[in-house]
């Protein structure tokens, strides 16, 4: 277990467009970056916000930007189940599994006119910028996709991970000894989700910063890993929904 | 909005007793951990986890360590609402409005024979220990006192905030703009508990490190606050309770 991490804003980061090469943009930029020391390294773990992974994929629809409800059809056809509905709030299952407002479906920060889709397999966006980082620096880096999701009873807004690659969403600590030498019985961290909150506390909604880098990560963490498969609650193991 | 920060585990704190001055232990083991630079310093945050603060307070009941139903009355004492029951477990809500697993009654990293139960006031306790650290220290930091939650719909836990002092519980976010120059609609971060969740990556269960500091926050984020009047949300306004 480590003692010391840093968390480092990604600056300068530009507008991202479909097809741009991300990972490119990402690891040049963080290069630029005063305080990265020049840049990714080995070992480093890259948070990297939803909104620029689905502008490079592609995942924006158009909409009518002067029509305050032309994104509700998308939100409808992105949700296979719906949870709630409040006003203008819809609280969906999407088919992730996610369980998020609208869907993921998102209107800020981006151009008028359209609206940014969730990527269709986080898991995927994520190991694609880790494979082409790998390609592009020779280096091994961790990644997790986050997204900026609400909380029942809880108010406010954290981010956590949709996407993760090369680090784990969860860390297992169930059959360890904790410090009186007794089992500890359910201690699965979800470090993916707690590495998403700390970059976001870098990656201000409104500071274009879109991503970070978190440095000093227990080095045993890094490994193949799925949200989708380890951090989505089967609904049949789900008590809320 | 600032682009570096530091995690730092406090290492070295010894075992809590009813009656210690936990800021006192804290103070002079962060003074000890070479990570920290000399120890704690103005402007920093230091996130305690709840297992210390309610020793501390002597937030501790006796148990019959043979019988693993002993801590049962608690929880239901500890609850004023039961949400769901399945098996062993009770997700309910306790008195200071937080909806979690045994009303947050806890068996682990405690001497055999006893439960931990929540602080009375987390918010108070916090408040305590950032005084304490004024009094001690002349400095002026903000304290965290956090608490490892289950949620629905994702597996694994994280850690959140409990109770906050001389650090914003959620930062508001609203009216500003996004880099597209149009209103941020709903962007209230709580950055409590993205705070008490980058501490964890640091506190390990198992590791012993029942603290740490986080270095280097955005300074206008210092100001009082309340997790009881910010973050628990009223189930007035709540959809899934």
């Amino acid at each position: 277990m480590t003692t010391r991490l840093e968390v480092l804003g990604i600056e300068g980061v530009p507008g991202v467009k479909p097809g741009d090469d991300l990972a490119a943009i990402l690891a040049a930029a963080a290069a630029r970056t005063p305080t990265t020391g020049g840049g990714l390294r080995d070992g480093d773990v890259l948070v990297v916000t939803q909104k620029v992974v689905s502008k490079a994929e592609g995942r924006l629809e158009p909409i009518d930007p002067n029509d305050p409800c032309s994104h509700k059809p998308i939100v409808e056809r992105e949700s296979v189940r719906i949870l709630r509905r409040r006003g203008d709030l819809i609280v969906s299952e999407t088919a992730h599994g996610f369980v998020c407002a609208n869907a993921g479906v998102d209107l800020s920060n981006i151009e008028q006119g359209y609206a940014a889709l969730l990527p269709v397999d986080p898991d995927r966006s994520a190991r694609r910028l880790r494979d082409r980082i790998r390609g592009r620096l020779g280096i091994t880096v961790g990644v997790v996709v986050s997204d900026t999701f609400g909380r029942p009873w809880r108010r406010g807004v954290t981010d956590i991970a949709i996407g993760v690659a090369g680090v784990a969403a969860i860390v297992d600590l169930r059959g360890t000894t904790d410090t009186h030498g007794r089992e500890l019985r359910v201690t699965e961290v979800a470090v993916a989700d707690e590495l998403a909150a700390a970059a976001d506390l870098v990656c201000g909604k409104a500071s274009g910063i879109p991503a970070a880098i978190v440095r000093g990560i227990d080095q045993g963490w890094l490994r193949e890993s799925s949200v989708r498969a380890e951090i989505v609650r089967d609904p049949s193991e789900d008590l809320f929904r």
